[in-house]
């Protein structure tokens, strides 16, 4: 039995190595005083999620989703020779001298509507009367519109000419067989649910909208539309602001209750989630302090990684890969809880994932240039995200202004800007004039 | 019995006149050609609709919305003051000499966290470890970060002075009790939503989105997905390019299935669908042909305008107030059935009729500028809305060159273009360089 024996030879041979302990791949390097730049940090995190797998659905609902396949057309658009206009249909030699002055009478052998098939050829010496978008019979040359004769019904009296083609849309001229009309990877635009709809189309393979699960944490948090009962209590905020962002985003949004500063309670609510999430987001419990459970708790619920990013606000930041299964886990994103700290980070890290898992490019927003209208000063070290009001003229030029203090509290600034100004490590100052990067805002 | 004889009396006297058939209030006059203008037409539909009725709607719902409310802040933010970083509480007298090589030590006499209240007065010559966000005591007048501490449990070792106010966030340094947040008719931003949840707020009046039902007609039409079977037969691609782009603007949409050129079934589904509509929109039926039923058969069925609009493509228009009983007519905005027409309408006249019933302004695209690439000629006596492809540079210059050709049928030429190119009805050329009006199209 020699096929037993090498069997149990290779058994014994391979011996078994301790597991290791799954984690996630190495984090790129600190590299300003430090600290990870927000660069680094987003492409770590766009490297550890993929896009949703696609399915098919319904154009309409398709609308501002991610095509997942080339769309070909099978068909000529039109389909047939049709008529441009509601007319007469002849051929241009029976007409071919016809004007005010001289008009031509012909006889109405028919009428074709939208919608009618299988036509007998037209005569030499006949007309038939068509309406627009109805086929164009063989031997028609053109078509005269109403305008151009006295409509007649059994006799037409007919006072233009026609050259060949006039008013007859030909097969094909809008779209050919075989074209390729939209590339995987473009967003589905209510022009592109047209043109789709019109070769025929009614289903799309595209990705779903992620189904994002966001948790605000902290004991002091007290839900909107009830009474503050304590001194220390403040609402909380970031679920509503991270979820509507999210939900501006494209994506389809949890908002679950606030989660106390309890060990347990975190787990069990991170827990429970986890099974409807494609995303989880939570707020606050991140940073250095006594309290900052999320950042103790977390990594017995996945993989992760705590780190600090050399940004202001949003310093502080988390991630993770959630749930015990390899082929299971969520990625989550930790945010500080400061309001501002919590909206800037969305912008800078979570829309990008949130636009990744979508197939949405490009995942981030693009860098615009905006001029400053007063000198903007900033803090070297770390890239700042200042508020800032942006305002165009008609020519789409650019101006910005700041709004209000650095404060990662100030929910009334934020509220009144209109998009991020960012100011890299190395800028002190950029003067009146000058242009700058900004992130502008949706609005919807 | 001198009542009734009063009363018949009056009876008598008020003689009944021919009660008038109801009407549409007059519309505009031609102005260009003997046709009405693109901007009259659209005065005149939004003249005959208001915006719907507002509720109370969960703040992330309103995401998108329009506010019909003024929201003011009953409540300062920050609450109280608070610490913007964890470490700890001092008195500035018992650290005015702290630095690297001259520390203080002082005993620790407790520790708030986020959330705590009713704290005791801070006593001198004594500090209390604080959280981020957690109330500062009575007494303390600046708070030492962690980083320029020991740390110290019971005693800690300080390095460092405070100013007074030091890392301390005043009550109302973000908002005041009283301060007027938003204004009516804002637009409902995630930012927005974030500062409302930040001062309890957590419902908000605000118009719901209109439920807006598409209908094509024409029975030339076959359902996408299904096979074209007669010679004749197109796609019905306008009720899912109106669907898409209804949806993109903010509607709920209901597409109807496509109904054929006749008269009953087009009476029949247009009553069907009034209850749930607070908008119809068919396409096609509305030019001058002998099969445009639509236009011969609404005027049954409520109040209607039809006209000729001074633009070029969707020049024939057609209106109506739908519906039996005055106070319950459903407006209904009849466009052509060319699909580039189709869009064209849906720009010019449906989508600010559906900003309007959401309270949402600007109720028209705002006319940008760009900067022909290459000469742009055009056709005198109309508005030409031609579709153009937009390019932006960083500092957000744009410029515009033409797609494809004028054709309204021409789906391809529509889904590449990002832009309608608004030219009036004086304009021949526009020479390179030059700028013109634009309305930028929306993606999503």
């Amino acid at each position: 039995m020699p096929l037993f024996g090498r069997r149990k030879k290779q058994t014994e041979v391979a011996e078994q190595p301790e597991p290791e302990a799954p984690r996630l791949p190495d984090p790129p390097a600190p590299s300003i005083n430090g600290l990870r730049s927000m660069q680094d940090h987003r492409d770590y995190l766009l490297s550890l999620v993929e896009p949703l797998p696609p399915f098919g659905q319904n154009l309409i609902e398709a609308q501002g989703l991610s095509l997942c396949e080339d769309i070909v057309s099978h068909i000529d658009l039109p389909g047939f020779d049709n008529s441009a206009m509601d007319g007469y249909a002849v051929r241009c030699a029976d007409v071919a001298e016809a004007a005010e002055d001289n008009p031509v009478d012909l006889p109405v052998v028919g009428e074709i509507a939208a919608g009618d098939g299988d036509l007998p050829p037209l005569a030499a010496g006949t007309v038939v009367k068509i309406m627009t978008g109805a086929p164009v019979p063989d031997g028609a040359e053109a078509v005269i519109p109403y305008e151009g004769t006295n409509r007649g019904s059994e006799t037409v009296r007919i006072f233009a000419p026609g050259q060949p083609g006039l008013n007859i849309r030909r097969r094909g001229e809008d779209v050919t067989a075989g074209t390729l009309l939209l590339n995987e990877g473009d967003l589905v635009a209510p022009r592109n649910v047209g043109l789709m709809a019109g070769v025929g189309i009614d289903k799309v393979l595209a990705r779903p909208r992620p189904r994002v699960v966001v948790i605000s944490t902290g004991s002091e948090l007290v839900q909107p539309g009830n009474p503050l009962t304590g001194g220390g209590q403040i609402y909380d905020s970031n679920s509503y602001l991270l979820a509507a962002a999210a939900k501006a985003a494209g994506a389809q949004v949890y908002r679950v209750g606030l989660v106390s500063d309890d060990p347990d309670e975190i787990k069990q609510t991170i827990s429970d989630q986890l099974v409807r999430a494609d995303l989880l987001v939570s707020s606050g419990g991140v940073s250095q302090g006594d309290y900052d459970l999320v950042k103790s708790v977390l990594p017995e619920l996945g993989l992760t990684d705590f780190t600090e990013v050399a940004m202001q606000p949003g310093k502080p930041q988390g991630f993770g890969l959630i749930g015990e299964h390899p082929d299971d886990r969520v990625p989550m994103i930790m945010v500080p809880g400061n309001p501002v700290s919590a909206f800037v980070s969305f912008e800078a890290f979570v829309r990008p994932v949130i636009r990744k898992l979508m197939g949405v490019e490009p995942y981030v927003r693009p860098s615009e240039r905006a001029f400053a209208t007063k000198a903007i000063r900033s803090v070297k070290g770390k890239l700042q995200l200042a508020r800032g009001i942006v305002t165009a003229d008609a020519g789409g030029r650019r101006t910005v202004e700041l709004v209000g203090g650095h404060g990662s509290h100030l929910m009334g600034d934020l509220a009144r800007a209109n998009a991020l100004v960012l100011l890299g490590p190395e800028t002190e100052v950029v003067p009146a004039g000058q242009p700058v990067a900004v992130w502008m805002l949706a609005d919807g």
